[in-house]
C-alpha cells in the first residue's frame, strides 16, 4: 500500500500519517518526489484495507494506494499449478473441455429423463438442472423444490452422469448436498457471504458464478470465502454482466476466462445461455469460448423450448444441442483440447 | 404484452402464436399494420414474463415487448395513499424528514454509547448500527455478532432511539428482531429471494437497500417478494449504483427517489455514505437528496473515523454530522418538510 | 507514478526498470517492502502516461500506478481561487444561481421569440437553443443551421439575453461565434479532439458537457484541451451518465458536481432535462443539483412540449417553467445562493 | 410503434391520441384489453422517433413502444445478402479472415517499414498504422500527422499491402483519402455526426470503431450515417465498451459480432488490442473472436513494444504477432474460414 501525500503537505502530516501505521503494526517507509512525498506501507497484509480506509482521511493525504492483491488462496502467486476438480471422475481443469448440460428448471420426469439422455448422448458429461430457481418477481416459477431433486437424482443414476444443481439458502446446503455432485452458487448469491461460508465447510465441489456486476477481484474475493474454510474444489462460472446493452440479457466477459487463468489456478467454465439470453447466440459465444480457454461450457437444453416454464428464449432444443457439440469438437481441437467423455 | 411478428412472416405464422397464446389461456388481438403485424395479448397477468420467454422462439416472431408493470402491491396504482411506516411512533414517509444515523459497524461500548447519544443530540432519530456486516474479503472486519446486537440495544435503551441493523441471513431473522426495530437488507442481498421470503413472514419493518446493479424495476419486484408475504411495512434506501466512475464508491442514482415516489407508495431514504464513499461528499450529496423528495436519510457516524474498524472513509464525525443536520434543516424547509423530532 | 514489482523480481529486474527510467528522463527511488518492492517515479510530469504503457512490458513488472493527477490547468491546486465566467454581465460561478433555458432546438420564429420572453419573465439569464442538432438517427430532425442561429440572435436581440448555442463541428466556429455568446460543446462531442483545440483557440466562453461514459478524470482532461489553447473560459455541465438503467435517458451523477468543485476552479452547472429525459424529474432534479451546489442549470422550455420537434418529452411548458423558478429560490437561498438577475 | 394507455385513462384521452397521431399523417388502431388499451401506430416510419417523445406527454399515456428498428440500410431486411467490401482485391465480408495490423502510431520511417514488412510476412493483409490520433491527454503524443501518412503510403508501396489510418476531423477527410485505402473512424468519433457525413460522401470504404458506451442500436444507426450519404462500404470494428471492470481497459463484446451479422449484411471485425489493453490478452480474444465468427482482426503491432510512444502495453512484436497468425489457422479452419492471403 502507498499512502500518497498532497503537494502542499509537509512534515507535520507526514509525521502523522507514519505514526499512525506504527500504531497498527506497519512501517512507513518515505520516498520525497520533485512534487509529493510517497510513504510506502511495510508489514503484513491482513487488515490492510481496512487500515486504507482510514489512512485516507489524514490531513495532508491525497490517496492511498493498494498495491497487493487481497486475494490469497486463489492466486497463482499461492498455488502455481492448476486446481483439476474431480467430480465423479470427470475432471474439471484439467486440460479436457467439459459440458455441462441439462434444463434451466426440472419440469417434470419425463422432461428430466429425455434431456438427460439427449445430452449425454450428444456428449455431455455432467448433467445440469434447477429444483431451487431464482426469479426476479415472486409471481414466476420458482422450482419444484426437493421433489425436483429427486427427479435429477432419477437422471443421473440412469445415465450414470454427475449432477450440479443450484443452492439457494444456507439452511438447504445439507439438503442439496445429499443429492448433488457439484453445489451451484449462482450470480445473485455471489456475495451471500453466509451461503459461501456454508458451502465452504461442506465436501462438495463447488460451481461459483459471477456476480452480475462483479469485478474479477470481487469475484476472487468470494471465492476466497469458500476457500478459507477448507473447500479448495471450486469452479469459476463466466455468465455475463450487466451493461448499458439490450440487445443481450447479459453482456459476456469473455476476456475474464484468459484473465482468470493468469490470476489464479482454478478452473473456469463460460455460460452462454445466460451470458446473451437469445437462443441464436448460445453457439457462437460457445465456440468463442472454447477458443479463449474456457475448460468448460454450461449449456441450457430443453425438449421444446418454446413451452419451458423458465428461461425458454436461451434453452436449445435436443438436435440444436446435438449440432453445438458438433461444431464445439474441432474448435476445442484446434485449441489443443478434446471434449471430456466423448471420443474424438 | 405485445408479439411483433417480423416483417416477412405470413398467416401461418400468426395462426401458430395465436394458438400458443389460447393455450396458456390468452387471447390474441391482431392489428395489422403497413410493415407488419402485432398481436395484442388480452388476459389477467400471472406468468407472462415466463410466457415472453418462449413466444420469442416461434418462427415468424421478431419480438416480444412486455407493456404492464411486472409488480403489483408495491404500485402506486395497487395503493395510491402512501405507506407511512411507523416505528416506534417515529413515521417514515408521513411528511417529515426521518435520518437514522450511526456507526457502520459496532466496535465497543463505548464507541455505541457515545454515537448514540451524539446523533440523538444532533436531531436524528433512529439510530442505526452493524452487528453483522457483509464483507468483500473474507480477512476483513466482520462484525460483532449477537455482542454487537446486545451493545445496540443497550444503546437504544439509553437514548429511547429506535435501532436499525441489518440481517444476513435467513436464520438470524428472528434473533435480529428480538433486537432491531427495523430489519435492514444490505445491497448484496437485495435478490437474495430466500431472505426476502423470511423478513416478509416478520412483523417488523424492513428497509431494502437497492442492489448494486438493480434496475428500478428489480428493485420493486423484490419489494414484492416481502410485500407479497404479507409484511407491507418496507422502506426503499437509494445507496448508489455501480457505474464505470472511479471516483466516487458508487454512483447515486438520486432521480431514484422521485422516480420511486412516482411509481410507488412507499417510502424511499438515501444513504449518502454508501452512495459515495467520500466523507467530503456526503453533505452535498444529503442535501441534494433531501431537495428531490427523500423521506430519510441514513449517515454513518463515527467517534473517531480515522480509527473506525470499518468504512471511516465514509463516516462523520460528532461535529461534520451535527454540522450537516444544520444545514439540512434549511434545505427541508426549502422543500415542504421538517426534520421529523427536531425542534425547528 | 510507482512501478511494483512482482513478488518473484530479483535485483537484475529491478536494475532494467531503473535504467528505463533513467533513459526517459525520470529517477526510481527504491522502497523494499517485505513482499515486493515498489520503485517510485521522481521527475517532471510531461510523458509519464505513454511511459506507463510501456513500463508494465518489462519483466518483473507486476502493475505501474499513476499518483499524480494528469490535467494541471483546471485543478484546484494550479488555481486556487474559483474562475468566473463572465458573460456580457452574467457572472457563472461567483456564487449566484444562473439558469439558462430555451428550446431544445429552435423551430421557428414564433416559438423562438415566445419562449426567449416567458423564459426571461421566469428569471432566467441566459437563453439556451438548437440551430445544429446531433441526432442518433440521420432520418430525426437535425436543426435549422444558419437560419436557426439568426432567430436565436433575434431573440438575443430582444430580451437582451445572452445566448448559449452548439458547435458541432471545427468548421462551424467562426460562424456559431459570430451569433453566440457561449459555445457549447455536447456529450458526444466531449472527446472531439479537433473541435476542442478550435474553441481553445477562440475568445468565446465554451461551456463543456460530460461524455455519454466519462469519468470525472476524462472530463478534466477534455476540459485540458481547452485551456491549453489558451482560452480559460470554460464552464462544466453534467447532463447524465450511461448506466444499465432504462427508466431515465441516463443517470444523472449529482456527485458530480460537489466532486468538480473540490477538484477543479472552474464553475459546474446542470442539466436535468438530458440528465433524465423525463418532464417529470426535471424539477426534483433541478432542486438536487442547486442543493448539492451548482452553480446554475440548463433547461429545456417549449411552447407545446408534446408538439416539439425534437426532445419533447423532457421539455417543460411556460407554466412549468415559472413553477419550477419558485421553487428553486427557496432551495437556492437554504445554501446561500440567490437566482441571478431574478428579484429576490 | 404501440402508445399503452393507462390502467386509468378513458375514451377522452384516447381520442386526443389518435387525433395527434392523425395530424402528424399516422393511423391508429386501437386493442382493448382487460386492464388497459393499446393503439398501434400505423404508417411509414420517418419521423416516428421524434413523434415518440411527445405521445408519452399526451394525457393517459403511460408509454410509447417502438417496434420497428430505427436502422434501414444497414439491415438485413433490406439488403439479405451480405456486403463484400473489396481493398484493392482484399475481400472484407466474403468469407475468408482478414488481419489487419501495424503500429498504433507512425513514429519513424524505419520502424513502419519494418513493421510493414513483418506483418505482411507473418500473413497480415492489410496495413494499419495511425498519423492523427486521439489521445485523452493533450498532452500526450498526437501523432505525425501528414508525415506520418507519407511514411505509411512508403510502406504500402514497398510491401503492396492496402492501407488503413483513422481521421479525426471533416476538414481532413480529403488529406487521408489520398494516402489511405480505408477511412477509420474512431469510437470516440462514432457519434461525431459532420464527420460521418463527410466521410459518407467520399468513395473509400469506412471502418467504423463501436462507440466506447454505444448500443448496437446506436452503433448501426451510425452507420446509417454514412450509408444515407451514398458510401455502402462500410465495416464495423467491435473494440471493446465500457463498463465498471477495471482489470481490463475495456469489455470486448464478442457477442456483438454474431449479433451484428445477424440484424446486418455488412461486415463486422475485431480489435482485441484496444478491446483489452493488455498485450497478454490479445491473443485468446483474437482466438475468440474469429470462433464467434468475425470477418477480421485488427491487431497493434510494434518492433519494441516497451519503448512504443504510445499504446505500447496492448501491442504485440513481430514474433507474437506471428505466433498469433499461427494460432488463428487452425481456429479459423475450425469454424470453415481461412486467412485472406495467406497460404494454408
Amino acid at each position: 500500500m502507498i499512502v500518497v501525500m498532497s503537494t502542499g503537505s509537509g512534515e507535520k502530516e507526514i509525521k502523522e500519517v507514519v505514526k499512525r501505521l506504527e500504531q497498527a503494526g506497519f512501517k512507513g517507509h518515505l520516498s520525497t518526489g520533485v512534487e509529493r512525498t510517497v510513504i510506502g506501507v511495510v508489514g503484513a497484509a491482513p487488515g490492510l484495507s481496512d487500515l486504507r480506509e482510514t489512512l485516507v482521511l489524514l490531513p495532508g493525504v491525497d490517496d492511498v494506494v493498494p498495491i497487493s492483491k487481497p486475494y490469497k488462496l486463489s492466486s497463482r502467486e499461492f498455488q502455481p499449478v492448476n486446481t483439476v476438480v474431480n467430480v465423479n471422475g470427470v475432471r474439471i481443469g484439467g486440460g479436457q473441455l467439459v459440458v455441462m448440460a441439462g434444463p434451466c428448471a426440472v419440469e417434470t420426469e419425463e422432461q428430466a429423463m429425455s434431456t438427460a439422455h439427449a445430452v449425454k448422448a450428444a456428449g455431455a458429461s455432467i448433467l445440469r438442472g434447477g429444483a431451487y430457481k431464482p426469479s426476479t418477481s415472486p409471481y414466476q416459477f420458482r422450482g419444484l423444490g426437493e421433489e425436483g431433486l429427486k427427479l435429477l437424482a432419477m437422471a443421473r443414476q440412469e445415465t450414470g452422469l454427475p449432477l450440479i444443481t443450484e443452492v439457494l439458502s444456507p439452511g438447504d446446503v445439507d439438503l442439496v448436498s445429499q443429492y448433488s455432485d457439484i453445489l451451484q452458487i449462482g450470480t445473485r448469491n455471489m456475495q451471500n457471504f453466509v451461503l459461501l461460508d456454508e458451502v465452504g465447510k461442506s465436501n462438495k465441489p463447488v460451481l461459483l458464478k459471477r456476480g452480475l456486476s462483479a469485478t474479477i477481484q470481487e469475484w476472487l474475493l468470494a471465492v476466497e470465502y469458500v476457500l478459507s474454510q477448507g473447500n479448495r474444489q471450486v469452479i469459476l462460472c463466466e455468465r455475463g454482466i450487466r451493461t448499458f446493452e439490450t440487445h443481450t440479457r447479459n453482456t459476456m466477459d469473455i476476456s475474464a476466462i484468459p484473465a482468470i487463468h493468469s490470476l489464479s489456478h482454478l478452473p473456469v467454465i463460460a455460460d452462454p445461455s445466460h451470458g446473451t439470453g437469445r437462443q441464436d447466440l448460445v453457439t457462437p459465444m460457445s465456440l468463442a469460448s472454447v477458443a479463449a480457454g474456457a475448460d468448460g461450457l454450461m449449456i441450457e437444453v430443453h425438449p421444446t423450448p418454446h413451452l419451458a416454464l423458465k428461461d425458454g428464449a436461451q434453452s436449445l432444443d435436443f438436435e440444436q444441442f446435438s449440432e453445438l457439440m458438433n461444431r464445439i469438437a474441432p474448435v476445442a481441437a484446434a485449441v489443443g483440447r478434446n471434449i471430456a467423455g466423448r471420443e474424438s
